[in-house]
């Protein structure tokens, strides 16, 4: 029996992705698309691409829904998943609105007012690796942001062994979807002739990411406290991230064969991480739900190096959105989701 | 009066960048280039792009000359050097050969045994920035690798002003032609269709640069034993490196204003060194031999961390041979050298 | 029930989406893939992007099989295909080796010598939407080209249905993916620095695709005997054809309107051709196996100008083949088939 | 002795290739520089790339100048030129004004009221090859379109000397920043994500270039009245437009090799348009004003194909602007203009 679905703002990226993995779901019913200005048009008339998914584009979601996912900007998703969640509809937030335990860290981050955060308290962070089964109890998943994914997934298993001192660097480079098709609207950053043959730093201050990584790095062990720093950079790709993490070993003896297999056991019985034999690459996950994660050793200088390669519309943002879904509605994890990426 | 001068391979895309660069020289008469498998042919006849250069390629160089410079792989250029260095001929080497001082850490490092060690005591590591006297007096320069050109510019004011601990992160970020036009013939990661879309890091375990960095940081200050690791990526782009250092603040009441007035202040004569207002992009040095430079402190941890862009064919190869050439020959420092780039 | 099916040549581009469209085939096992330099590992080492298809790359398909694909370049494929086509094993060849029933044309164009010409009479041109009912009763199918595929689409119903005059002219645009993975051995034009930031024109005299593509052109009218230029160029993406077709209208007066109600007409009953309401573009086809195809007139000249775009590497050779084998075999035509591109 | 020269809309990337030009050429002081929302800005705030040229932007060219261009967008850019023209100031406009000669031809292409109609008879079309002495002559030259120029040199010589018949297509592959940097204000088209790993064809049904394509090629040849066909597509990459024309042979028995020599003997006093000895590509000419022309014949069918290779912002913009101003201004007419290409 299959659930009834509604995405709010399916024109986005993130959204847009997320209708394709929903429409090819076998337990899943694509009921509503909403969008704004799109909102009156037939879902391919905006999205040509999307020509098999023959759904009106609503202002709202006007019809019974069983889950509800939003990828509307930060607040006013919040604003618009509110109705649902307090009657009880389970819903998926993409957008950043309920990660943050701390209302005032995330106003901080964010620079804007939380509209509802009163519901904060009830959501759980929806990295599955780490948050399964209280995944499978709540009705309010705060779907992780991109970047935290594979950042996380790198780290984790680190900070929880205790095979790390506090000191965290991570540098992601990631592909230009993960700004939105809306950058536009604000800047030419994302126009293909600056961001093509290019690699473009930013936030070196602080990326809204941070406390989101931070939080979660710091409920993987009692008592320690990560002093994290997180700079992103755009490289001229569409999608993909891939992560690299360093920190100090705590006994330098180990080598990377040997960590290579503490984070394989680790790992073990996840459908969505892998450790591959050698260093991974983004585009080994290009369309899949997969996070790829390689630590290894520098000997001269006793760091742990941790890799880490997704796709970020995909584990990063729709995909795991799914894979959470499924884990809710006591679907198969896997359901609806590619396992081999599309290469080259 | 001009110099006559002749390339040894320029064939490859830094050959091919040098002569590109010394064919507008106003100082300069190119008279001899060479190649192994395009000999006998006319320039444009093997690199139709360069039709305004009509010479001969020959196997050697079979004229009188200079100035020469060699952009053949490493160790086989010293052996091609090595004649007209001991016939006194002013000589730039854009390989490695001459760069480390320590013969049996080099042999290490490329797995190659040197061809004539007893002229590496001899050479002066071309970092202009930091060697120019030294330069103006020599007639051997190591012109420095593509990797320690940006890195070393974004952390020798730090160390050498002691505002850095001795533990720092080096992440770079590098186009593809970083890899030269020959990397086709051992593998397929240069495939437009495997570089494209891709991030691919590599010799996480340690890559050849590495021992350039730490000998050159060591030397920018006595006592100092700098604990360095360096990652490389590849991203998929043409020309240009994005460094990313990362360093514990000594004294971490240091502001990122500070900083910059520091860099600034230290880099203040330096024609292709520049301190922007804000933090660089690779796209902005295409084309040109400038190092863009830019420091900033993640206050919350106490870190400093520096981005610098260079395009690496120029900056960090064939314009920086030409920038050392100027200074050897006494010629203005900036002769030759693209000032603006090419944008977008 | 499924269908044990081979892979001959894996390694390829083509043959590397074949098996990752045939692994999640619900009515395929796919149990050899064959490979050369690669014999002797197991797939995932070879190819780490298909890590979930844990099978030994042989010298040859040593176990039997129902199904036999050849992804091997032209003439080593009817070479190898030839043992299974005689023991009537159904077999898809990919090559060009089956496509031109003229053995000296076929000689001529691909400057070889054909392994087995008795076998090319036997064998179907597998062009799907031209040919589906001799497809099904045929064991041998020659997959069409991947330029032939988005000509012919969009050629077809004009020539079919008596639109235009003899003088065709097509021009065609293709991500680099077209040349395969083995192109780098023999030239560095498929070099990332070559080929990105670049459009190159080749072949203008004459392409080998060129009389496959005459000879289906004739086939569809009694009498007709276009006059086809065929030029070719690559362009900086991984994967996708577009085709622009120029003609003059026999009947001048007709308008775009009027035509793309012909054409869809003509495709109504065509799973993977679509004609779209605006003109198409290649990502919108990216992963699968559509062919989008967009007629439209130019009123001054009395010309009609027909744009088709697909995915080179499913619409244009793993798909089609796996389609063909659909037909082959009795299954669903769409079984295996994404609907949806990956998009952006 | 210099001339003061202003650029009117100088953020636009045909403005600012403009200024890096400009400030490199050894006759020119650069005194003015204007634009709209970046006004009151110094240049490298606006444009961070051309740090070099410290100018403030002003909202109108308020000193005196001996030279103005116009980067303005259609329309506005004959009114900003107006007063300068009848004041006596050489003006180059960079937009489409004054191109054509037919007004109401010009409103219908572009779908704009003139707002100098009584102007347009006194500009020269600024293809300087074909227009050399008129220019020379003039204070008003109208530059050539980016398509218009790439086609032209193409097709010209075949008209002129009567090789051809009336029907010419013509299949443009653009880089993207042919639509400019403000093409993102109207639509997401320009988006990275839109842009990168597509083909778009666009205005199918008549491109506003098409009107100066035929009027200049009537122009070459009393009695010609081309019947042309008129394609865009835009591909991937950032310069660039590498154009295909078509058209019948009077004399199917000539060959290629005897077109060539006709069209190099053509263009043999033109130091900026080389017929090369193999098919061009448009990286051969990034960075540089060259036109890389080259003709064949496809004997099979009797047709004439010449395939044109340029830089759109160079020598389909910025750059034949200063040639034009070169010749305008009796200096040597490549003064400023880069000779050699970026490569790769």
């Amino acid at each position: 029996m299959s659930v009834k679905v509604g995405i709010i703002n399916v024109t986005g990226y993130a959204g847009s992705e997320l209708a394709g993995i929903l429409h090819a779901h076998p337990d899943v019913e694509l009921v509503a698309v909403t969008g704004r200005s799109a909102a009156g048009k037939r879902l391919p008339e905006a999205l040509p691409y999307l020509w098999g998914i023959d759904l009106l584009i609503t202002p709202a979601v006007e019809v019974s829904v069983d889950v509800v996912f939003s990828a509307l900007p930060t607040a006013a998703s919040a604003e618009a998943l509110a109705p649902f969640i307090r009657s009880g509809v389970k819903a998926i937030d993409i957008a950043a609105d309920f990660r943050i335990k701390d209302v005032a860290e995330f106003e901080a981050a964010y620079e804007k007012k939380h509209p509802a955060p009163e519901l904060v308290k009830d959501a759980v962070y929806g990295l599955t690796e780490t948050n399964r089964d209280a995944i499978r109890k709540t009705k309010l998943v705060a779907n992780p942001g991109c970047y935290p994914t594979g950042a996380l997934l790198a780290a984790v298993p680190a900070v929880k062994l205790g095979l790390v001192k506090s000191g965290i660097i991570i540098d992601s480079k990631s592909g230009i979807s993960g700004a939105g098709r809306g950058g536009l609207s604000a800047s030419t950053v994302d126009h293909f002739c600056e961001a093509d043959e290019n690699v473009v730093p930013y936030r070196l201050e602080g990326h809204g990411h941070l406390p989101e990584i931070v939080q979660e790095l710091k409920a993987q062990r009692a008592g320690f406290d990560p002093r994290v720093t997180f700079v992103p950079c755009r490289v001229p790709m569409i999608r993909g991230i891939l992560t690299t993490c360093y920190a100090d070993l705590v006994d330098t003896s180990l080598t990377g064969d040997r960590v290579r297999e503490m984070y394989r056991d680790f790992y073990k019985d996840e459908p969505f991480v892998r450790v591959p034999p050698t260093v991974p690459q983004t585009k080994q996950t290009t369309g899949t739900n997969m996070c790829l994660v390689y630590p290894t050793v520098d000997r001269r200088t006793g760091r742990l190096i941790v890799v880490s390669a997704i796709d970020n519309l995909v584990k990063g943002a729709a995909g795991s959105a799914v894979q959470n879904m499924n884990v809710m509605c006591g679907f198969e994890e896997t359901t609806g989701l590619r396992s081999l990426p599309l290469y080259p």
